[in-house]
């Protein structure tokens, strides 16, 4: 493999349920960094590249697709749309030192492929590892919802993943708040029930804590 | 994951560079099987999957893919094809009995995300594993050739993987050749000079040798 330029911008993923308002904080939080004159790029996932909305559009946005893939074969798509951001956009972004604020990354495939379809965590954790080449998020933002409200927020039919059962995306919620239980000092949980701008407040003033030290010395990982 | 049905059927898989003659040896194996009234289904990768001709498209037959994707995220499409095969197709078909030919399989990406790309091999197999979820070829049959030969027979200007540089294709050559040598017992290394109704006889007849002792008994793996 290539030889990786070192860290020195922030990684801060974006993570939750459908219907979170994950879209919306991102797009607040980069609308603080410009403000405050902070290098900043916004990403989602899958998707942030051609090959990646590419992906998107055969998996989530085909009307087609009803039934969705093997779980083995989902697990490994994401993966794929993972790994050309992290190639593409995230280490090029990181090595100039951006901020990256990035709408869903490796938690996504543990909540969703692990807590809720079921698949084995290390199966999942090799691939992930595969896909971002141990790449980690500095900050992963949890935007806390309830399925019920989850859902009803995100309005429209939705895409396959949308409409699983409400038993699957409760798996999904609760295997995020083992997450960030497993490592509270990455995490930020967020009541996503509040207001949006008191949630890119919140959570722009930890992202502060955390930038100025990533700015200070170049950092290998 | 769910309950698998026992494997009673027998997976021969089809392996070679680009131009070597493996469409064709399928379509000959698959005739002499019809022939014998063997049930047959044939297959290729990716592709054989309405999700799998999907990504086939995005990655290989679309013109405006002139670079190809990152190794990490090339080496996930190919494997999220392939699980998808592996659910909706190969298990199911082996299940019942059939003999499946596959044009491609996991020695594929072995040969190029490794051979070719350098990619770690156990970062490698450990995918293979998420994809195949350990379903292994019970024969596989190398049509070893020269890449010079190889690219001058696929005639046309080729997609991405066919547009690499002869090192590139000499690395996976040489890769599938180790590979062969390591299991002897399930490879049969074919010379892809040969005519093809030489080549399908001789791989018809190693083909008749493990098929009987695969309908004799249901076995799990």
């Amino acid at each position: 493999m290539s030889t990786r330029a070192p860290v020195r911008g922030l990684l801060v993923t974006v993570e939750g349920g459908e219907g979170a308002g994950k879209s919306t904080l991102v797009a607040l939080l980069a609308g603080r960094a410009h403000e405050a004159g902070v290098d900043v790029v916004a990403c989602r996932e899958p998707g942030g590249t051609a090959l990646g909305e590419r992906l998107r559009a055969a998996l989530l946005d085909d009307d087609r697709v009803t039934t969705g893939p093997a779980p083995e074969a989902e697990l490994l798509l994401f993966a794929a749309a993972r790994a050309q951001l992290v190639a593409e956009v995230l280490r090029p972004a990181l090595a100039s030192g951006s901020l990256v604020i990035c709408d869903r990354y490796q938690d996504s495939t543990v909540a969703y492929q692990h807590g809720g379809r079921g698949l084995d965590r290390a199966l999942v954790a090799a691939v992930n590892r595969a896909a971002t080449g141990g790449l980690s998020p500095d900050l992963t933002l949890l935007l806390d919802i309830s399925p019920a409200a989850g859902l009803a927020r995100a309005g429209r039919a939705g895409d396959y993943m949308e409409r699983e059962a409400i038993a699957f995306h409760e798996r999904v919620g609760a295997c995020y708040r083992e997450l960030a239980a497993e490592e509270p000092q990455r995490w930020l949980v967020l009541d996503a029930r509040d207001p949006p701008a008191l949630l890119a407040e919140r959570a722009w003033q930890r992202i502060g804590r955390v930038l100025p030290a990533s700015r200070q010395q170049a950092r290998g990982r």
